[in-house]
């Protein structure tokens, strides 16, 4: 009989059943012991072989998100700045390669130092498979990190003015965050923080060491280089419409495509079956985000806004990233719901009272949203080993509010102010020092012919009559 | 402790301990059989984290396709309609990913009732690791479903009507046939039907529960909706041609690229080494039909057609879909030409016999092309446990009519009916009763002026000068 | 010896000598060796499952790449050439796949004849799951070799001329030399000349086999077919602009995610934890490509160019292609800065010195390039088994210059000299019988009026107003 799901049960049986008389025969028989440890042996190297595998899967999709970056950002700039934001997104990630082998890796995840930064490993010294597997899959995230910030600043930002804070942003600013959070000895993880309270930090993919890291960096650089000229008007904000929504709607699709490989990789270990688990809040938060926003502008505004619309999707994503092994189904819908929601009034807020100008909302779906997904984790949080997180390995330590802890949510405040000091703090003295130095803004003039034509010389559609501003 | 690269090592030094403790053992014991039975568990966790893994990137993959929809779809629609068209696809996948949770499911996979509908496992209760990762692969075929209908009904359709439309799909439509063929119990593969033909209908990764399905509710839709203003005129089809060829193409490509995740999924299981030989079988068929098409376009009009050949890879494909595990690669290509045969004949019968207008080839490709597929099992299927099939676990269970049987095709061909039957009946039913109700159908006035503008106050690309119309 | 395909079998015959020598031994010994065997054999299928499982993803992966060219080929050509290059492109995958299934594999990889070619297994005669899977992976990448002539033979190549090149290209050019090198009994490792020389040609992933052969081939394509109309004035090249820079940008992304699967894939063994060291060095040559060219432009002209640095991206990637297993990561990036300057030198001579039109610059990336990553194995290969190779099975076997040997460098110079040799001047010939036959390029008048409109009767952007030539 073809039956689809239920195959693998009927596998299961017959392997238990299997099991079961091949306990009976160890009872009846003694053993070989040499080819049992060969075979263990086996084993062992096949675990370690899929999970590299699937490391370098993983990574090549999250790899594949600088695609998704290049079109969100390209496609909601104006076509005289098209070419300059996809420059700009080519080389986050030609710069990132190098710069997190040579640099970020080692402050990341070399030998610690008192918690606060890694001190070996640079240029991959010494490396084995294992850290060449791990380097792939972190090298994609921190390059990540970087891009976020390229669409907050889009359309007046001088190009070598973004690489200098490309540079800074891979070897140092994100991976000291990121050795805070993911190296096993930072300050958030372990250390007197950590005693203090009672539980670790908990950012399962990264809600905060990727997304708050580089939305708070953007929110930096965005009130840096100022708001671009025509966006306020007497004060008030003007609509300065993307030039292709297809292009925007593609990077949103190849995003969410991309969060497989972001967080079902970040269990790190391909045997471990939560993986599942894990895309499956991930999506349902997506969703959730998605039908939120569009729901919030049909009733705001009379109309369901596409383009807020597909925010909401990658709002939904940055929400659930830190908890989606540690929470419900029904929690990763609430995440969602909620993190659509900050998503629109993250950008309200930032057009309408900050007056920070970002083209893309970057700020608000990666550094907002972000941020809520570390609470929620503080919130919704099981508790790793109660209910259905068992056996689960990957999960935040402590129960969430509505379960009754406090400790968890806690340390998720505790690590969300640090997150923001830091990656806002640092991010705001350096583009400062870069603006004084080299100069991070674009002459008048030059913004009003475009980036392409001045920085590069080109234009992106060289053969369509474009409509006169 | 939460650590993200150290993990590896801490199970590492685990492992190695453990390893140095059984060779320890094995010098003071006779033997040890029990560790024969850890690696047989070992074994078995492995196959099932090697099928996890599988099905959430073969998910991956087929999620990408909803990215290949929303081209092709928006690629042959008009510039007025292309970003109504993107959000209808963006919100058919946010919306199906939360109705699939909440209802479809339990409705496809959910203990069986009478072989006609699952009625248990709603909102994914009481779900393992299985059941999360068979929903995650499971929905976003329920999506690709819904997905299809929105391009035969493009640039004419209400957004609300059809979001009210993706819903009862989702919920209702597919999974309740999905249950007739892949639950195991549905009345295809299981009862009275079956006894009395003596084969189960066999339709491997969906021609019929996805593709057909699909197209016969977009048939009923577009039958519906009604042709574009302009479509006809005197009665005569007028070509209305896609705003952007390049997106159509990069559509199609991903659709192809999904295929492989689509097919090569359906296997349910990674441990299947028959999965190469499905994978050969779907592109051997994709290259068929596409040539084939472009083949006919030449001789017709003495120029080969760019998007109906594209349509033809995707026939192709569609055709192979139920086949793809049980025929020979020489069948494989008769299967695709036939396929490719029958898109051009279907666009053609839709357009001057049919008058039904189908704006991107949907109706023709998913539903013809699908029907064609069910039929094909019947027909060049090998029989499982002949010849190359000697060993597979997923194919048809009879021999087709061109190695002497005819019970598969009589299955095949009963499958078919009911399929047209459910999908075009109720989806027809629920057309008119939401024309009635909501209005399916936008104004005139709103149908001149474009989606984009009357629904979401946008313009996909409001940078460039367009043709006056 | 260095075997592509026949690796699984060396393994598979390893595997069985070690299963009889356990089945002897469960003769000899009262133990329970039934249950060990048992466990033996599931773990071999697991391994196998494993490379089954990874070829079908790598090669679906490469499959990508198609739509990557589709788009770099597209976005670099003009408006009125977009869906002409489009078709080619899936043409050139459609027929790759029946005519590499036919012929193709048989010629590759079937019963060697005198080192030179294959002469049995056409139509996959006889094939098992190793051969479907070893198919598809080996598919992907004879039609990638033919897809390279279609960019640099762009907006002048009559449609079916092209095809029947691109035919006898899948059929016999790319297979013949692949047997070279690939088969394990080919002229380049095995036989008189390795004998002379004492070490085998190494080209891991194929800089060489995929890349120069259809970087020569399009050199001779490019040649045949002469300059387009316009590119040069008074013996001065012009600038043509691409007509969508963001079509070129999402190509080359999509091309560099692929290289994941290129290059990771051709381990041709899951279990081989050298994948990720493979990957590192990839990424690595790839970000000191761009990085190089961008910088290089950046000084000559004032300005950082986006197409050559997509460009110089794509060459670092095809430079490392050969070395990736075989050299450490510092290595890497000096094949990737050398090959971008390749890249960017080879675009100035053949534009301003060979006065050879090639709109997409492919002659300089897959070409040029290529040859310099054949070179580059005989310069920085660290020889099988030494230092971090300690336990490589996939790398070259001797110490490249730098290291004091010079056989390395010898052979791979001696497979470039064949390389070119056979790939230019076979596909030279070629050209001239299409060209005095059917003819290879269209006509003065048609090529003015755009290959859409003539060859195809289409506008890839039929609303869009178009600037006045």
């Amino acid at each position: 009989m073809y039956m689809r799901t239920q195959k693998i049960n009927t596998r299961r049986i017959l392997q238990t059943t299997l099991l079961m008389m091949i306990l009976l025969m160890s009872f009846i028989l003694p053993a070989s012991a040499g080819t049992i440890e060969d075979n263990t042996e086996a084993i062992e190297n096949l675990q370690i072989a899929l999970t590299f595998l699937w490391l370098v899967v993983a990574g090549a999709i999250v790899f594949f998100m600088h695609a998704g970056f290049s079109l969100l950002e390209s496609g909601l700039s104006r076509t005289k700045n098209t070419v300059n934001i996809l420059m700009k997104n080519l080389m986050t990630i030609s710069f990132g390669i190098l710069i997190y082998w040579a640099v970020g890796w080692g402050i990341m995840y070399g030998a610690d130092f008192a918690g606060l930064i890694g001190i070996d490993q640079f240029f991959l010294k010494g490396a084995d498979h294992e850290m060449w597997n791990g380097w792939w899959f972190q090298m994609v995230f921190a390059a990540t990190a970087a891009t976020i910030v390229s669409g907050a600043m889009a359309e007046r930002t001088e190009f070598k003015a973004y690489l200098v804070y490309v540079v800074i942003m891979v070897a140092f600013i994100y991976p000291v965050y990121g050795h805070w959070v993911w190296s096993g000895s930072g300050i958030l993880t372990a250390g007197f923080l950590v005693d203090l309270i009672g539980v670790e930090h908990h950012d399962f993919a990264g809600s905060g060491v990727v997304h708050a890291v580089g939305g708070y960096a953007a929110l930096a650089g965005a009130m840096v280089v100022g708001a671009r000229l025509g966006k306020y008007r007497n004060g008030k904000p003007m609509a300065i419409p993307g030039h292709s929504l297809p292009l925007a709607f593609l990077g949103t699709l190849i995003l969410a495509f991309g969060w497989v490989g972001f967080n079902g990789g970040s269990t790190l270990d391909a045997n471990d079956t939560y993986i599942s688990f894990v895309i499956v809040n991930t999506f349902l938060s997506a969703g959730a985000g998605a039908i939120t926003v569009m729901l919030i502008t049909w009733i705001k505004t009379g109309k369901p806004d596409p383009s807020l619309t597909a925010n909401g999707l990658l709002a939904g994503l940055v929400s659930i990233t830190a908890a989606c092994g540690s929470v419900t189904n029904g929690s990763a819908i609430v995440i969602g719901i909620v993190g659509g929601t900050i998503l629109y009034a993250g950008v309200m807020f930032n057009e309408n009272i900050l007056k920070v100008d970002d083209p893309v909302g970057a700020i608000a779906v990666h550094g907002y949203a972000g941020s809520w997904g570390l609470l929620a984790v503080g919130i919704f949080s099981i508790g790793i080993g109660n209910g259905i997180l068992a056996d689960a390995s990957y999960a935040a330590e402590g129960a969430g509010l509505i379960y009754g802890g406090y400790e968890q949510f806690l340390i998720q405040a505790v690590g969300l102010v640090i997150n923001i000091v830091w990656a806002f703090g640092i991010s705001f003295v350096v583009f400062k020092l870069i603006d004084w130095t080299i100069g991070l803004r674009v002459s008048e003039e030059h913004e009003i012919a475009g980036l392409d034509e001045i920085e590069h010389g080109i234009n992106a559609y060289p053969e369509f009559v474009m409509v006169k501003e």
